[in-house]
């Protein structure tokens, strides 16, 4: 999937035992990912603690994020997004089970 | 616009004179903005030649890239992509007027 052009909302799986992750770009500072959930979520704890810094944003579908040092979730939708900088541990506490969950996800480390 | 979780498809703008560009995010190299376009294009003899690596994602709404050095056009609609490397000369040969194109773009520079 690593072409000029992806087109992320095609060749969507319908079910999945895991979540489904294609790198889009990778160059020598930054990745992007295109990742697919049909249902999956974190386990309760479960958190991502991630050296780098993550720009995701759900392209369609619903999840919820939850923050380790935040009691408010956060529901996303079709256009929302969240930065999550390095370290900030996080999980998805939720992703809709009716439908695929694309996310777009951008991965950076900084100088 | 500069938020932890902007929402991108909320509060679009239904006419303008200009393309809306919205700074997302700016970290030391990498810089993140949505772009709102309604019918907007490229004039036919200009072409953007940027400094920095773009990729770019329509999030909704239709639009058409053109290369300098490749007589193809690229038809974009929602959740279609490109990369776009530094000094890779380009426009955007049309968008719809029918409703808003939003596009989700990620501009950095390399090590």
């Amino acid at each position: 999937m690593t072409t000029r052009h992806p087109r992320l909302l095609h060749d969507l799986p319908t079910s999945l035992a895991e979540e489904q992750i294609d790198e889009l770009l990778r160059r020598p500072n930054l990745r992007i990912e295109r990742i697919v959930s049909t249902g999956q979520s974190s386990a309760e704890t479960s958190w991502y603690d991630q050296s780098e810094h993550e720009w995701v944003i759900v392209l369609s579908g619903r999840a919820t994020l939850r923050y380790e040092d935040d009691d408010a979730e956060v529901e996303l939708g079709p256009g929302d997004a969240a930065f999550i900088p390095a370290h900030t541990k996080h999980q998805v506490a939720w992703t809709t089970p009716n439908e695929p969950t694309v996310w777009l996800a951008f991965f950076w480390s900084e100088p």
